[in-house]
């Protein structure tokens, strides 16, 4: 937990073409649960004003549009905690390199930089889990894990924290990263309470991972 | 599983004015990742084609904006599996009311009918729903079963069916009905895939439902 004594209010979420849904709306539907008693903020913020589709591909009929409310160029500067996807636009380097650009220059404004899936990828990327614990998607754990060489992979976890980053494996996996840090931020109780609210089994230890077993698969 | 011998490939998603985020992008997410492997539509509905909020107030800083590709007035007619999602937009009659009209009048059709949380309610005040079993959000259920009268309310279940009508419990309950709907649908093994894919870990009991205790709290 930081050393700032009020826990943190302002949040904003990185979108791309070609983000994946759930690794946004998990942690943000649990966010606006939290917001009903203890008011939050959440900056959706892109390249520009332009809705961004979850889908890389026009003609593919399965994918939404969700509205940015800022540009990576007029984000607030007052935002706590950044919250990076993964999904498929992680492989595509002309998708991301705006919000790369962006992560790289934000982070040392945060005071928690929190990534979904291969979103951890994204960040790899920047340089900025250099010598750092992290973990990411485990269907996608080889690509993933070349995208940063430098960082200290962890195989077997439903999600890792080093210092202010927590980097949470693939998709529903951000929920639990989520509940645990809200956990950390605004006490048990009210990660507790949220969970109830969305009716959702937490899994509260951040080395349980079943998953792991689909590395490379 | 309907007599049609081919599974469905044509989904919508009714949107309003304060549709809870995961109802709609937990199952969302589960039909893009199978449509990786076998193509799936979601045509997203709402009234007009502006972008409908998840919040009810412009001035809560915590929603999110999601664009529709339809209206109800120009939907697809061979949707099969219409999803409802819940909200606080169901409590105001006015954000609703046309969606209720559209659900109405478009069941006839569907293969099949879902709803996650208090989108039974919205169904429910149809009338659709009446004779038959359903459950809703645990912590609104005195509210939700007021909205519909002569539904045989089930408490205890994480989600219920009844014909081509599946209703689940609240928010996160979504994820395990469209995947038990998936297993339904597609076969065991595929709704296993995408839970593998989606690192998440199914309650696949229809009548295990832990938040059953919250209701009319």
């Amino acid at each position: 937990m930081s050393s700032d004594s009020k826990p943190p209010t302002k949040y904003g979420v990185v979108l791309f073409p070609g983000f994946q849904s759930l690794d946004v709306f998990g942690p943000c539907d649990l966010l606006a649960t939290h917001s009903r008693f203890n008011t939050l903020s959440i900056a959706m913020i892109s390249s520009t004003m332009d809705p961004v589709p979850t889908n890389l591909l026009p003609t593919d009929g399965c994918g939404q549009l969700v509205v940015p409310t800022h540009t990576f160029d007029n984000a607030p500067d007052d935002i706590e905690v950044l919250i990076v996807p993964g999904g498929p636009g992680t492989r595509d380097d002309e998708a991301i390199a705006p919000a790369m650009v962006y992560v790289k220059r934000i982070y040392p404004k945060l005071r928690y930089l929190l990534t979904v899936c291969t979103g951890s990828a994204l960040v790899a990327k920047t340089g900025l889990l250099d010598g750092k614990r992290a973990t990411t998607n485990k269907k996608s754990f080889k690509w993933a894990t070349c995208q940063g060489l430098e960082v200290n992979w962890v195989l077997e976890a439903r999600w890792v924290t080093d210092g202010n980053i927590w980097t949470s494996s693939g998709i529903s996996a951000g929920i639990d990263m989520t509940l645990a840090f809200m956990a950390a931020v605004y006490g048990e109780d009210a990660a507790q309470s949220v969970a109830d609210h969305s009716e959702y089994r937490r899994h509260t230890d951040a080395g349980d991972d079943p998953f792991a077993q689909f590395a490379g698969a």
